[in-house]
């Protein structure tokens, strides 16, 4: 089991426009390569295999900001697995009431991680947002990177990395270079 | 002839910390895969090739901040090739009188790279500095993107592209996976 950040993000490191879109004309630039011409079975390759092991995770840790964005992906953001969702407030009404597989934790993220871990068993805990990502990264709970670097400048925008208390040197484990992204893996090291 | 921005960037996006270090404890985390162990003879095949590039270039755009600290390369960054400095203000007396590859170019940054350009003959014209780098592709006069993507979040510091007015595209060229780097080079498109 590892704790994977999975995140497309423009070469200028942002992950979302000031508004919350995600670029481009179609305002969806920063996840073309998931969905060539808006078709996921489009897919290909190696894109469709690194799309593919999402398939295998058994949980996801998301970010409140991401999640209402969302709205909860109407409590299925993948496959049906359990959402997490690291929070200071309480949900809100649709996501206390409406949405079964989505779990408000109120005592931090390393308790996030936690219970994804023990929901996921021995599949990957999926973590997604920016600043769920760095709470991660300073409380040396995130395994692994993984990048989908698009070739675009955003200009301005959410930063996924944004900044971070301390150095963290990472280890390079893969790259895939498709058409329409250079996808690296990271090792976090501690 | 082409106008290429070369730099190393922490995937955090950063070229230096705050306080103008390079990262890492040696003060030089970002171009450790440029000399392995301090040692620039040391580099060997694909990211020796990367370096040699270097020796093709036919003239230097840089940006004041980076000529300054680094007291202009005594005059020589690479080669003895001529060295452009944008600046709104004179140069300084080691500048003025001490480099004569060195010229303050008073008048923009599209000046500066068409003196460069003119310089450099059929040769590349390196970029480098952010700022630099972001009026450059305000104004249209980029023309390549070759990042050293170094496995590291540095957590806090100087930003490579910081903020652009408008978002910009770019064409993945190239993807070589060294060790020590993600080495990308990008076209940006108009």
């Amino acid at each position: 089991m590892a704790t994977v950040l999975y995140m497309s993000v423009s070469l200028d490191g942002f992950v979302s426009t000031p508004d919350d879109f995600l670029g481009g004309s179609d305002g969806n630039r920063l996840h073309d390569w998931y969905a060539p011409g808006g078709d996921e079975a489009a897919l290909t390759g190696d894109a469709k295999a690194l799309a593919d092991e999402l398939d295998e995770i058994g949980a996801v840790v998301t970010g409140r900001r991401t999640a209402e964005l969302m709205d909860h992906w109407g409590g299925d953001v993948h496959n049906g697995v359990p959402i997490f969702v690291p929070s200071h407030r309480p949900p809100g009404p649709a996501a206390r009431w409406g949405y079964p597989n989505v779990t408000y934790v109120l005592d931090g993220i390393r308790s996030a991680i936690a219970q994804a871990a023990a929901a996921a068993g021995d599949r990957n805990v999926y973590v997604q947002g920016g600043y769920t990502a760095r709470k991660a990264i300073e409380e040396g709970v995130l395994d692994e990177i993984q990048v989908h670097l698009i070739p675009v400048l955003l200009g301005d925008g959410h930063r996924l990395f944004d900044t971070l208390p301390a150095e963290v040197e990472l280890e390079v484990l893969r790259v895939i270079d498709t058409p329409h992204a250079t996808h690296i893996r990271y090792r976090v090291l501690r």
